[in-house]
């Protein structure tokens, strides 16, 4: 069955297909102005082919974040924890102050105040991706001894991961050094190894 | 001029119906349905008297909900730091989670996503209370021997006040005791002294 992969790879060109023509879109047009109509047209596809996978635009624009942000805001190091944290940090709040990240982003989360379905795509298609990866980043940290032994690394997560969004979503403060500082200084002042 | 003292009393006073008619209002019709007008006619006061002192209508629903806010959900123990923190935050969270407070601030949380003056205005009129009012509580616990002397604690007032935002804005799930015990227990990790 040396073809039966053919179908598949194209499948998944497919899909990221639709998630680069869905961000490029949502980047011309604006949240509130995006269409499964457009995206289709675009796309080359027929409108049940998206609704197919993608019971909302929501859904297919979380998806496309989803996309960007794993495969460019991933943890790039394994060094020392306080350093790629800060690091990672630095560059996610880079991404949430810039387009195409940002402005989408915060117009879907605007759009989700008054949706609480849209609230749980946001978190189960994009944000427990985000936990998931930096509950793993901090777990490797504890395993090579940078973090202490008994710290309960999946309570605070969300702490991490959540506290930013604070000055992004509710101050005029731009998500600064002293903002990624002061979080990650109380995270390794609690669960840091001395010496690290 | 012992009268020196009525005119301001009744200004207070007066300002004081306004907020509470504010927020009435704003339960009984929403934040997009809320008009100075409707807010003025109750009140039985002209515009003019409402649009000198908030520029926009924003402005006074921020000033209604810092008043509840800084009324109602105020530190009311100056006990055991842990414990402290810890009815505080609950009972912040419960607000956030029932009307009034809770749908009306999510509304203009919303709004302020494609308005960054009126993301200044949540801070400056309502947030910075908060973050002021937890940075006294924390002070007066560390001055009392119970966090580290040489903790930074204005550094991280911020992540006190703000992580548990993430969970109400980004997510479906309820803000419940292990979200707070999370954030607690980091921030006593990390500044506590031993024994607390």
């Amino acid at each position: 069955m040396s073809t039966s992969s053919t179908p598949r790879r194209r499948g998944s060109e497919r899909t990221l297909e639709l998630l680069d023509v869905t961000l490029a879109l949502a980047e011309e047009v604006g949240y509130r102005g995006l269409t499964v109509e457009a995206i289709a047209r675009r796309a080359g596809v027929g409108k049940h082919t998206i609704y197919r996978r993608w019971p909302t635009i929501a859904d297919l624009l979380l998806d496309a974040l989803n996309h960007v942000w794993s495969s460019e805001l991933n943890y790039r190091s394994q060094g020392a924890i306080r350093a790629d944290l800060r690091e990672q940090f630095l560059r996610s709040s880079y991404a949430l102050s810039h387009a195409p990240l940002g402005p989408i982003y915060r117009a879907v989360i605007a759009a989700a105040q008054s949706d609480e379905s849209l609230r749980g795509a946001i978190h189960s298609r994009f944000l427990k991706t985000v936990e998931e990866s930096t509950l793993e980043r901090i777990s490797l940290a504890q395993q090579q001894g940078q973090l202490k032994s008994d710290a309960d690394l999946a309570a605070v997560v969300e702490v991490l991961v959540g506290s930013l969004y604070y000055r992004w979503l509710l101050t005029d403060r731009a998500i600064d050094e002293g903002a990624v500082d002061g979080l990650i200084g109380m995270f390794m002042d609690a669960y840091g190894e001395s010496g690290v």
